[in-house]
């Protein structure tokens, strides 16, 4: 992906973060850190969930997106351009109104219909296309048509340094209820919310880690092969996951930063979406409850007291909510047994 | 039912509501207030959601119990029983667990599985009648044969005041986000969170609804008669809405305090159980989403700026999310839709 114009040389810091989490304040939901005896039971360790999914447009890329698209605004730009899985498009088409801005986003044509129908519902102009490949050149070509610069969806300092500011809060909250996380785990797509997850635990004695789906585990590629390293994704309930490589600017960070990568199967991904649906009360999207996902598996490990997870998203059709809801009943109810 | 020790001669007031704000916090959950853009364009106005479904036990009856059970532990008794449609059962065994004391409840034998699972979980003692009038007399009995005083799931001082408290949250939350309430909307069983929001709401201009299923109109029928009038419950998907009759207390503080009620069906309780999922992203028991149902309804009369609702629980079997969130598809994609 191109970037925009304003990259700093040697990318962001923690202080980024800190400043963005100052600039977004006021302007992005300061959403609840929940928690439920039933996780806790289950993973054997206290788990803090960020729960980004109540963040306005439905996911933590509103931080990104509005501090990227606030700064473009500022600058005098009349537009942008945003090429997305799906919530950076909602975000990016939610930003550009909030700021009177053009918005043209550019989505997979099998995206989630939610996704799509929520961009367009914030006014953004729509481009629905086939291969990543296409989606990319087509970011590029709209962008040199219009004039407006992209906002790349993870490899931006501002998008990293907006989607740490909710694990800033997350580890600020932890902290200020005497429960200070000794891990931090995020679901990893481009790597931009790992990344900012890195710098907002920096100084900090926390473990940053990452989790892909099984098949799409481009990090988990490029940290072995020492370079961002491309994967056709593989096919994944967490569609928010798919990038087909990890930003370089994440990547930087995360190579030096990223304590490990854990991968998780749909399996998984479903029993921790029904694990947060019905003992925490709240709808992730399956790329969101990856997150919570991967923690139970890092939790098992028996080295950590607090765990906290960024439940990054909650843009879910209805039908696939009814789907996961209803398969594996059994499973949740034996959860519930294990609370006795 | 029986009433336990020490309710006021008069019912309890406003200060009773400002002192079970004070004592529970730090025990129960400070839940956060809720809004969503696309609920807040269907209504017309300003609706802001008090999501106690995120509540330790599911639900604000949690508030309720813990102050009800936290006097009674502090006057030296050694358990309590309490009957209910299922939260309230939650709630007290919850509570009694805190505080080393043993708790029976009793139950409908047609109960919610999960809530009746949750209570078992909690150590609770478990007995399940059919009848109402079983389940009354059950309870009297075993009070008499173990000593253990009962809490009343809402013709108690305590519990209404516990309740209540979450309203004066949502008050005053929304007064420091400069929004104050004109409206406050809760779901009705026996009365007490209705109670205790007009309790909360005193002296302000703010008008307190409640609702209630159509069929288990108790309430409504009680205010036209003057007197509480029990009503044999019609099926309804709010399972939590069903007792037969409203609370002496609480009827004695809404017939003249209470604005009015309105009777949703369960059509109107599905559809707002799908927008607090699919928008708000979280979780609520149909008896919950009830109260949104008739915020709806109380929206579109046009007098209103900002209305409160109390989401009051979220404890909901697996099954009926899924059959829930599959139904009616095509009328969430429209309220989609209307966001354009």
């Amino acid at each position: 992906m191109s970037r925009i114009d304003e990259p700093g040389p040697a990318g962001p810091v923690r202080a980024d973060v800190e400043e963005a989490a100052r600039r977004l304040a006021g302007q992005v939901v300061r959403t609840p850190v929940l928690r439920s005896p039933a996780i806790d039971r289950l993973a054997g360790v206290r788990v803090l969930i960020k729960a980004e999914n109540l963040q306005h447009g439905g996911s933590y890329k509103m931080r990104g997106a509005s501090l990227a698209v606030g700064r473009l605004a500022a600058g005098g730009h009349g537009g942008v351009v945003a090429q997305s899985t799906g919530n950076h498009a909602v975000a990016v088409a939610l930003a550009a109104r909030w700021r009177g801005l053009a918005a043209t986003v550019v989505l997979p044509a099998d995206a989630a219909p939610t996704k799509v129908a929520r961009a367009r519902a914030a006014g953004a102009r729509i481009v629905l296309a086939d291969t990543a490949a296409e989606r990319l050149a087509l970011t590029r070509e709209l962008s040199a048509a219009t004039g407006h610069p992209v906002v790349d969806a993870y490899d931006h300092p501002d998008v990293i340094a907006g989607q740490g500011s909710a694990s800033l809060e997350l580890i600020e909250d932890a902290e200020r209820a005497g429960t200070p996380l000794d891990a931090l785990v995020l679901p990893v797509g481009g790597g931009g919310g790992a990344a900012g997850a890195c710098l907002a635990a920096t100084g900090r004695p926390i473990e940053v880690y990452g989790v892909e789906p099984v098949g799409c585990d481009s990090l988990a590629r490029s940290l072995a092969a020492g370079r961002p390293t491309p994967v056709p994704p593989a096919p994944t309930i967490a569609d928010g996951l798919r990038p087909a490589c990890v930003g370089k600017l994440p990547f930087a960070i995360l190579r030096t930063a990223l304590r490990g990568v854990v991968r998780v199967d749909d399996e998984q991904i479903a029993a921790a979406f029904r694990l947060l649906l019905l003992e925490l009360k709240v709808l992730a999207e399956p790329s969101g409850a990856a997150g919570l996902a991967g923690a139970l598996r890092i939790a098992a490990d028996g080295r950590h007291h607090t765990v906290g997870v960024v439940l990054t998203g909650g843009n879910v059709e209805a039908e696939l909510v009814a789907r996961l809801a209803a398969d594996r009943f059994a499973q949740v109810t034996s959860v519930e047994g294990a609370a006795a």
